[in-house]
């Protein structure tokens, strides 16, 4: 695959936006698509095109991208809107959102039969991990597309992990780590909650949990932002309600009981229901507050 | 503080006894009792003395370190068998096991009534934080013991965190440290569980979560005991029993919740009850698989 290649890309959100200038300033040919104007209007500073529609932004590309909300916004942009049928013959999807791991099998095969392919490649590392390019993919797919997809996957990322063959199988892989990342972060709250209701010195106590065998990433990054007022929102708390949510499904379907995961859910669900949806993950610890008379 | 002072150190078990060897290399002058002999022998191996009980042990000393199982048979020994009144006057002791904060504030009280103080250093790090001497102290209680202790504390560890002047907030610290140790343990299982369950490599997925925001100091370390047959054992199933225990008590006492805690504590309890108490804490993921029909 050659830098000329043509890459429509839909879903210049949070993530999308900064995947898609670097893939442009690595010399792609980027086309992006977005429902926020102001998003294309980025893209396009950086030398990138913008599409009238996510049909448009596909149409004779090689490579797609969608860095959407959900597999259903994907299923309606690839076979409702017909983007599939409208890239070029034998171009490849990369579905890089977090998905329900069913959906996305089944999405496959529609593209496949389009005479188009679908490889599954969502990611881990969070918006800071899209501006630097150090995300994780972990990309389940036909291995030789896999393979064709990887130059792209060097330009977004720091680490490709291939998790299977069939698509799906990233989406698992990426529910996997999101039950991890969802438990860690209300696994701090609680710790961190118990801390102010024992009168510890919060500050002290998280030197202490940050350098000891206690320790986690999601303590290190959203501890310090806990003990303070709600204030920079990296990523919200909907959106853990949404991945622990297809965490949770994941389970169901497989029959395999997660009681840290749905607690941990209950906790961020708690909080969106009070209304602090739209704040950073970090203020979950406020659904603590709240069961403690606190908040 | 010389390094002339005698110290008498009672619980020489995996970690009491390294910790013991190490001041007794820092020159000074260590008289250990433990229930086991082969324990003292090994003390006395490296240069320490022993004694013929706990008391004995105490005597003259100027500090008391306790590393033995709970704050009941600290008291015993402190108090039923009179160990703190044979200490030096003024004498020192240095709590260091993990125990109930409520307990350890009584305690302290006790040992006060005796003209010797009692200072609230529980560690983290393990058996092979003890070894190393790089154990993280907890210290609570007044600040010119605590400085007084600072030299014995810096042969045992590599940070001391002084976390409140009352003896029980270092229990109380250390607790909320266990907490998170605990919930990261049973979160690794469950995950791991899951990604069994889901047909993934699990060697590829722990490579995934070890290197992403899923991070953990134990799924780095537990993680690779889970996805091979049960081996070695550096802590054992019942200690997180135990400690999650003293988690869920002190909750309970501040009517503070912890679902998350509280969930990973069922495991471990499930873990013990059906016969693995004695398995490194990282076979808890056996829970997990029997839940799954299996074990």
């Amino acid at each position: 695959m050659s830098e000329r290649v043509k890459i429509g890309f839909v879903g210049l959100g949070s993530m999308g936006l900064p995947m898609a200038c670097n893939l442009q300033a690595a010399g792609y040919d980027v086309t992006g698509f977005d429902l926020r104007d102001e998003a294309m209007a980025k893209l396009e500073k950086q030398g990138g095109g913008r599409a009238a529609s996510a049909t448009a932004a596909a149409e004779g590309a090689g490579v797609l991208v969608l860095m959407v909300v959900n597999a259903a916004q994907a299923r309606s942009i690839l076979i409702g809107d017909g983007a599939a049928q409208a890239m070029a013959e034998g171009g490849i999807v990369a579905l890089m959102s977090t998905c329900l791991p069913e959906d996305v099998a089944s999405l496959a095969r529609e593209v496949e039969a389009t005479g188009r392919h679908l490889v599954d490649a969502p990611v881990s590392g969070g918006v800071a991990g899209a501006q630097a390019a150090s995300l994780s993919i972990m990309a389940a797919g036909d291995p030789a597309r896999i393979r064709a997809l990887q130059p792209v996957f060097d330009v977004l990322g720091s680490k490709t992990y291939v998790v299977g063959s069939n698509p799906g199988q990233g989406a698992v892989a990426k529910s996997v780590n999101q039950l991890l990342c969802g438990v860690h972060i209300a696994a701090c709250a609680e710790a961190m909650a118990l801390a102010e209701t024992l009168e510890l010195d919060t500050q002290v106590m998280l030197d202490i949990v940050s350098g000891s065998a206690a320790s986690s990433w999601m303590i290190r990054d959203r501890g310090p932002r806990m003990i303070r007022p709600p204030g920079e929102i990296t990523s919200a708390v909907d959106i853990f309600v949404k991945d622990l949510s297809i965490v949770a499904d994941a389970g169901r379907a497989a029959k395999a009981p997660l009681p840290l995961a749905a607690a941990a859910l209950q906790m961020f669900l708690s909080a969106s229901g009070a209304g602090d949806g739209a704040l950073d993950d970090s203020q979950v610890i406020r659904s603590y507050r709240r069961l403690l008379g606190r908040e």
